[in-house]
């Protein structure tokens, strides 16, 4: 009785069609990055679990997956295995670079797009194992805030190449909303709160998060509530506008005069470096987790898609290696979760796997007397940077021109005694488009012809 | 405290320099496989553990790492985890191939270049996560011999690609060793025996194996013992003798016969497809594995490095999914040990990590006031197929040359008030073969200059 053969449950597995298309995005994404001259970066799947998890119990631990050879499936009540999959690409960054500190040149600036592990309870929407694709720039003890203008300007040009349509990438900075807090009374003790309420605006009622607010857990003045709201959701798609509110907060203090400071420059920065003021904007009601980052944050939303949430977000952090080094590494970054927009776009039908096949042209098998000359014809077409399958065996025709068919393959070839008599290739278009479907091509012609049809 | 950052043992983990050269080498690797048609496929890192292990115990299974989150740790004795990881590429293809039969299209080929693991002891060579580079055409029902004479035509292309060196692809059949067995008399039961000592010559000393074949265990004749090692050893290097001498055998039988026709067809179907004499050879000593493969077999030397063993071997196999599905899928595929191979090189000082940097360009800030023009430069240049770095902040022009020195990038661009002032830019060329280090370029002149610089 056979296995039945099944994907583990929480994993993205495609098809070849989806599969190219999904490394595309992939490709075209290691190419943004590359533009602008990042490294790259690969770690092992597994880490030493100590190394991993520096903290024990928590959120995190619950979600770490172990892994152990039969020998060692048995440890010691309450120990750990030795290994552990990677969960993000941050924790082994921080890792990499404070095992090789003195062999990097800083800033240092790495990509790296791999795929990580998650424990998490399989349901929809929610992987076990998923691409991450990351870059930072980290520095040494300091780090220009022109880096932090920097990376919009990466975002832009990556998302602009994937062509996912129209998309905007939201502005904030972690000082300037503590700034605000403490300009609007928040107790020191009370802004990771206030902050994780604010977090929610968008997602849930207004109404609802003022209410707990001016409640008794937080007791708020119900006009001060209003007013930051307002500022907070003012402006909306109006960064001059934001900037002008945020120039009128009454009672201001060095930290929001900070946190004003970095975000303009990181915005004057940006929009200097070339992305179009559409494609920019500062959104004060951004929060982005509560202890990573310090300084600049991002979120980008689809503008057509605003219900994906943010599809590339990070910010800058203060110290990315503390636990395992002395050195002060502050940096910037920003994670695209590749395989959760792939999935979510290829639901909505918004990913193009048009180009289904990987070759270019398929070379038909009609004589066997003839099958070095077709062989040479491949080899020639292949030189010419063009992808060649060579079907094997006798099988009919019209068996052949259907396996090219169904494998999307856009032009066969054939060569048999009659093209060489006459000095001919026939190249049968096989696209719905084609306007001529077979075409009798000289010989000598050839590799230029089918690269004209390829185009 | 801080934690000891430490990479985990039996990894491979590459500084950039390195890592890029790895990944030159694997981008090459799927060239040379998409030149030939053969389309992506990824699977999940982890398999479910009774998919993967078909068999239970045996030396596979000692090998396995399983994975399982926190809450999954403790299992009832003797149970295993739901979860493990891939040890090859093969079983998953299988399950792959079972599982979405129906929407293939066959022959399949397909490409696989990812990682798996193995519960190592960890030893120098020996490695816990190290990539595999696949790929296999897999037929239903029956599979062409044309795709076994393809294969060797791809590792051709791949390895001429990979500019390694020299290298021989080295062909034999399976067939022909069963039926050559045969031929010397020696009981069906003792085939698997004989060709695991066959499977050390040019390993170990002849004259040992000759004593361990004509002694006890296996009481063959010692005539004949020598006469197939001659055989077996003879015509090394070239294969129209060891065609000739394998004409010239007594007793031929109808294995053998099939065999060295299928032996002969790929020979001549590979040279038919292009691969030249010299890096094709006929071996008769070649034995690939005990049970998997059926027909043709493969290996591949580096000539200069035979003490690396086989680079990339492979084979035909009848049946490729016979645990999963009753269907019946022949194939014929080959692997390339990647980080192996790699890290042996690197060893060797063979791999050249002279293109350590990413970016072809460092655009130095010297001017704040210019940082927007220095932007449109960046822009200008990426827009032209450059990978161009922005220095950020204000350090001293010094610092700024070291880091991009110590960067290995090749290209400085300065643009201060005075090349502003003169309409040019200053392009530094810090590679040592420069024979003039510094250009002052027409700043219209730009983009062409780098190009023709870079080359």
């Amino acid at each position: 009785m056979p296995v039945p053969p099944r994907t583990p449950p929480g994993v993205l597995e495609l098809l070849p069609p989806q599969q190219l298309a999904f490394q595309h995005m992939l490709d075209t994404i290691r190419r943004g990055f590359e533009r602008f001259g990042f490294v790259p970066v690969e770690t092992p799947a597994f880490e030493l679990t100590k190394v991993l998890l520096t903290k024990s119990g928590g959120e995190t631990e619950k979600q770490v997956y172990f892994v152990q050879s039969t020998g060692a499936l048995k440890q010691a009540d309450g120990e750990l295995p030795e290994l552990a999959l990677r969960f993000d690409l941050t924790v082994p960054l921080a890792r990499y670079v404070a095992e090789h500190e003195a062999k990097l040149n800083f800033p240092f600036r790495r990509y790296q797009i791999q795929r990580v592990y998650r424990g998490e309870r399989a349901q929809k929407g929610r992987y076990r194992e998923f691409y991450q694709c990351d870059i930072d720039v980290v520095g040494k003890d300091t780090l220009p805030l022109a880096y932090d203008a920097e990376i919009p300007a990466v975002i832009y040009s990556v998302f602009h190449q994937l062509a996912f349509g129209p998309f905007t990438i939201y502005l904030n900075n972690r000082k300037l909303l503590r700034g605000l807090l403490i300009a609007f009374g928040v107790a020191d003790d009370r802004h990771e709160a206030v902050l994780h309420e604010i977090d929610r605006l968008g997602k849930q009622p207004r109404g609802e998060l003022e209410a707990r607010l001016t409640g008794e857990g937080f007791g708020m003045d119900p006009g001060q509530v209003t007013q930051l709201f307002d500022l907070m959701t003012g402006g909306a798609g109006d960064s001059r506008a934001a900037f002008a509110a945020l120039g009128r907060i009454e009672h201001p203090n060095p930290t929001l005069a900070e946190g004003i400071d970095e975000l303009r420059r990181v915005y004057d920065g940006t929009i200097a470096l070339g992305v179009p003021e559409r494609a920019l904007q500062v959104n004060l009601a951004i929060v982005r987790g509560l202890d990573y980052y310090t300084g600049t944050i991002y979120e980008t939303l689809l503008d057509d898609h605003p219900r994906l949430g943010s599809i590339c977000s990070g910010g800058r952090y203060d110290n990315l290696a503390g636990h395992y080094t002395k050195s002060k590494l502050p940096g910037v970054g920003i994670s695209i979760g590749a395989t959760r927009l792939f999935s979510q776009l290829l639901e909505m039908n918004l990913i193009d796997a048009a180009r289904a096949a990987v070759a270019h042209v398929l070379v038909l098998s009609v004589d066997p007397a003839l099958a070095a000359d077709c062989a040479r014809m491949a080899a020639e077409l292949r030189d010419a940077g063009l992808n060649v399958e060579v079907y094997g065996g006798d099988d009919k025709l019209g068996k052949q021109l259907k396996y090219a068919d169904r494998s999307k393959i856009p032009l066969a070839v054939i060569y048999g005694s009659r093209e060489r008599d006459a000095g001919v290739v026939k190249v049968k278009d096989l696209r719905e488009a084609a306007v001529t479907k077979e075409h009798d091509v000289p010989r000598a012609d050839l590799v230029l012809r089918i690269k004209q049809l390829v185009g």
